[in-house]
């Protein structure tokens, strides 16, 4: 794509871009360490332009039959559903910011009503994407990823008891658990979230988990507790270490 | 730092860390793009395990009495008030959080009203950071950054209409406009936020805009328009230009 | 009533106490009935200091098992787990902010955070009490209510129409949708309500639907359009009436 | 408009017509005058179909030159740029709503989208007018209003300290603060809200505050805790007093 480019931007070579599509677009960017290592001019280039983008859904990355106490129907409904749906409503609402933005009479508080769909929207794509891809493993989080953790909480078991706490207390409603890497405090927390709206700002997602009751409720009804356990015990834990690896633009040294 | 870990860590070199510091702890991983290219294996790093971290208040990057149509009593009371109160009631959260964390009584959703604060505090902090940084500039957005938006936008003017729009239409409450490049999906787009815990995930921010009314009240009351005017003209387009430039891991090659 | 006013209080006759039980305005006839029967006096009248009560479930007021198209698992466990829930945690939250106002080192903002969870519990608990109120019918709403409805909205079809389209809309995530009666403007309203703290002021609620997921997710799935069906079947228009003919404090003259 | 109605309506005698005009209960007075004098049946009966009412701002029920310690030019600005605004934005918002309820090709979210906005203006509107009836006194709570909050917080001082404390902790936001009775507890309480779409159901509203930057910050800049003292030298108890006295139905006969 550098060919047709005019010198500010930042290319993108075709195996990237292939690998992209392949994951939908997905984390590329961020998770592809080895991919990134061997073109590390990639990654600001503009896909589309705003509203003009059509998301296509990223596949499972794993056979939904294949977790260990998450049914088939419970992740098939997540996923053609839930995050099928956002899909489709991220692309319905760009199309129509496409159009209210030419609309002159609009008053920009009504613009920004579709603003908000869109912000959530972009969120639960976003976040449904991460999940996904950070589930469906052992749940065994190997030596590198546990050092980690506990360089940034002091003991990794502390880590994991803050991270089931926010996701039990988040029970009964909606709302998102992310442990992401603040690139402005250099530090990793936990992050309570209420929302597809909700993130923290200058934040990179390394484990993303959905406490939306879509969830669970299917398997586990009101017993969010249990969903939580089942949730760590599939945690794909390769997929993190990646996105930590990832965290400095090229991974260890 | 490297001598003190254990193999799965990245490091950070002393120059880096005095940098980082002395910019307080701001966007230095992102924006610095000279000092990462001479260190590419920084950035990853925790600084400071979750809640310990005592964060210190960024200095203006500019004269408060430089501005161009906002008063420096408007930018002194922002910065030392909302922004250093922020600072103030971030660390006072994090302070508790790390007892509450040890309270085995605590119902997790008490816990998490903490987190909604430390969310909402982390927002506070972080954007108001990045908001000052790309304030205090002469407004003119250079043929780079003019060229890397109308790739994103269709037009620059597509871009700087929505933006504005957006600012419009928050007036009178709480609120921020943020572009930000979505590693996710590859594009450039502008997002409504009502408040700071909201944030479009995977997003880096570019240009942060404060539309809480304590931004502007003091010199234009309700006629938010005229601050929005006033913004456009202080954008430090450097920086803006800088953190394209950082998406990339390098800046332009 | 003067004459029976001691300075605190306010007056309410027998007859009022009367039809404020047969009609279960809120939650008194359940909560405070034996002590109202006693206390004549106390239709403003306080029941508890704010902080000093403890809620106690409100009974269903039909058999979990008789309900045309809801399941008596997801009727029992909406009941038990997240309205339970729901009273369980305001005691707890009202408990400690009892505790919370005596501390005089607490910052507000933090003694707010429990403020944010009291309005988010006292919604979800007078919601549910009022959605499993408005339950248990036969879904046809009688002719009485079918004429107001078409007052407030042109048409009873176009109420029902408009009302339906907001549950839909809800689907996947959490909210309500509330029929009310806007005192301060005159109107019969329905709203939309993302969570337990969104509410109309000033407006008294007539018709109450729980779209959180766990009101169908056992049932349905996803397929929320489904339970919306279910829900219009079972809606108890007697009470829905009997919230109407109170409005005016007097019923029909 | 009996003769237009069939028999299904709630009559409301000429002396509740009285009371509610002399009381201020709600925009009644205020807003269907004319039509409600001709028809003093009208109680519960709705004044216009939802969405075809449009509203008039309320005038301040007070010189706005006479607070004492809130500037003419603040109280102007927030009833016609904040109050003001708000009721033409809640106007063009119900207008568009009647017209995308024909709009059968409408997704149900983005129909939400105007009805968050609707929710959000109805809150707007309505909170103003309660602000604004509830100011302009002098300050001091008579005998019974003071017994009949210290019936509801054990102390009239305890309930002050926490609608101060509450409010404080919103200062460099948005937010309101509510004194209410929840009709469904039987309680007195102070409620937290963060913006114009919270409220606590089944209550009803007896003193409220503004605590939206916009209220404060002309005259005081960020300290926010002045403008608290502010307000309480100007609360209209008589307003306050009559709100209580109403809650039984008939007001003091």
């Amino acid at each position: 794509m550098k060919q047709e480019y005019d010198g500010t931007s930042i290319g993108v070579d075709r195996r990237e871009l292939i690998r992209a599509t392949a994951i939908g677009l997905g984390a590329a960017a961020l998770i592809g360490g080895t991919a990134r290592a061997q073109d590390a001019s990639s990654g600001a280039q503009v896909r589309a332009e705003a509203f003009a983008q059509v998301h296509q859904p990223t596949p499972l990355p794993f056979n939904s039959a294949s977790l260990n106490g998450l049914s088939q129907r419970l992740i098939d409904s997540h996923w053609s559903n839930n995050y099928g749906g956002a899909v489709r409503a991220l692309n319905e609402t760009k199309r129509r910011l496409g159009d209210a933005l030419g609309d002159k009479d609009l008053p920009p508080y009504i613009y920004n009503d579709l603003k908000r769909e869109h912000l959530m929207r972009t969120g639960s794509v976003v976040l449904h994407e991460l999940y996904f891809e950070n589930l469906g493993g052992n749940g065994r989080a190997d030596d590198a990823a546990r050092a980690w953790l506990s360089k940034g909480f002091g003991q990794f078991d502390r880590w994991e008891a803050e991270f089931r706490r926010i996701a039990n207390g988040l029970g009964g409603g909606s709302g998102w658990v992310v442990l992401g890497f603040n690139q402005q405090f250099g530090t990793a927390e936990n992050y309570w979230m209420a929302d597809h709206m909700h993130s923290p700002a200058m934040t990179v997602p390394l484990l993303v988990m959905d406490m939306y009751e879509h969830s669970y409720h299917m398997d586990f009804g009101a017993a969010a507790a249990q969903y939580v356990d089942a949730f760590f015990n599939n945690i794909n834990w390769e997929s993190v270490l990646e996105r930590i690896e990832a965290l400095n633009g090229r991974g260890t040294a």
